[in-house]
């Protein structure tokens, strides 16, 4: 079987400085899939650091205010790189260029439960954009991060455990339920094999998920290092608090080598 | 009924200060019982300040090093005073003298299990000592906050149940287990009284406690804002970074007025 050939990324159009942070717009082409994503460096950037890979919820895209918002603050404030990709079905992958969230997030529900092949897709997509990335000499090869809730994890949870480029993950607002029970337990084998430290969000009051089914995810991943911190209110009601969490986990487990 | 006599509260001897933190040690009398403490205050302190209460763990004292820790942080930080006193069979009520924690350990499982009187004996010992130390010029009347895992749970649920000028708390290392079927039903009960912004903290690993019923206990208490921190290991394993957690939550609710 032939390799497949080593992603591309181009810089097609967008290029803003704003407070020392550069924002592109990139594209990686993986076979005939264009994976749309912006990157976030320090504006005078040369040489490797570390890398985090934020993938934003169902509903949302790359250009979300808190995912552009965490993005600027761990170039700020840490110096590392940042780098989004559209969900499936969200963003700049959507041709009718729809950014209404509910639609989004239905026809993300209804993808996930009809196309059997849309996970490995997004892991095969997240690790040529990783491939493509660790190219570039203001980001090369250093310890990665994984930020990603709701969605961010149904596709991080495979991600993470696929790809051991990445050393601390933020995961959470997400349980056991899936679709269908093979998924399910493609959830739970994928979590038994994350390893690295990781902090799991759960919002006690969430009305998408249930609490025994966050708890069980929570569980089952095999991270000796894990930590669970539950806050008050409703599924898009994570505090700030937590940004801060993550700033200091990936400080900690990114800048010391993981 | 005649009216129970107001605390009174005695500085006998230790009053050494240390890098601009003072430690005393007082004696509250309430009727017949000695209640032994340690009071921290900034070196200069006059006027009010926001106060909290630490209790230790069972086998630990009021000396422990985490109590004297956290209470100096508190006070270097954030001006604030804390007070810590012997729990029952614990440091200074010894008649014996010992220091062994297994010793205080078991003897407190024992006291638990046989004295129906020993929770609200110390609920009352806490309040008596908050009334006392409220009457110093150092101290006087602003928000109080409280601290106490496992066994400072155990005390903590009644104390801040009770209490309304707790309008904080951190708590954890604890679930509905009892030693009595109406014990247990009174840690719910008491649980679904506290209503103040609460800190619980959980050991994903703890040996001493099933994680259902640290669950539980979570669950049951009435507070609109609640956090759950899980973190790895055992029992006797918080983390430093608590500690931090700990002192944002004083500082963001005793410092504006709750």
């Amino acid at each position: 079987m032939p390799k497949e050939p080593t992603a591309r990324i181009e810089f097609p159009d967008e290029d803003v400085t704003t407070k020392d942070v550069r924002q592109r717009r990139f594209v990686v082409r993986r076979g005939t899939r264009e994976i749309p994503g912006l990157l976030w460096t320090p504006a005078d950037a040369s040489g490797p650091r570390p890398l985090v890979l934020i993938c934003h919820g169902a509903g949302n895209t790359k250009r979300e205010q808190y995912i552009v918002s965490l993005a600027r603050r761990l170039v700020r404030h840490q110096g590392f790189a940042a780098a989004a990709i559209d969900g499936p079905v969200h963003g700049d992958r959507r041709a009718d260029g729809s950014k209404d969230g509910a639609t989004m997030f239905i026809e993300f529900a209804q993808l996930w439960a009809e196309d059997p092949q849309m996970t490995d897709e997004m892991v095969a997509d997240w690790r040529a954009t990783l491939d493509a990335l660790e190219e570039l000499d203001e980001v090369g090869r250093e310890a990665v991060g994984w930020w990603g809730l709701s969605m961010g994890t149904i596709l991080g949870i495979p991600v993470v455990a696929a790809e051991k480029r990445i050393v601390a993950a933020v995961l959470g607002l997400m349980g056991t339920r899936a679709p269908r029970e093979d998924y399910r337990k493609r959830i739970i084998a994928d979590a038994k094999q994350i390893t690295c430290p990781v902090l799991f969000l759960m919002q006690w009051d969430d009305e998408l998920m249930r609490r025994d089914d966050v708890l069980e995810l929570f569980g089952e991943i095999a991270s000796s290092d894990k930590r669970f911190h539950a806050n008050p209110g409703g599924h898009v009601e994570v505090p700030g608090e937590e940004i801060e969490a993550t700033e200091r986990l990936f400080a900690r487990h990114l800048l010391h080598g993981g």
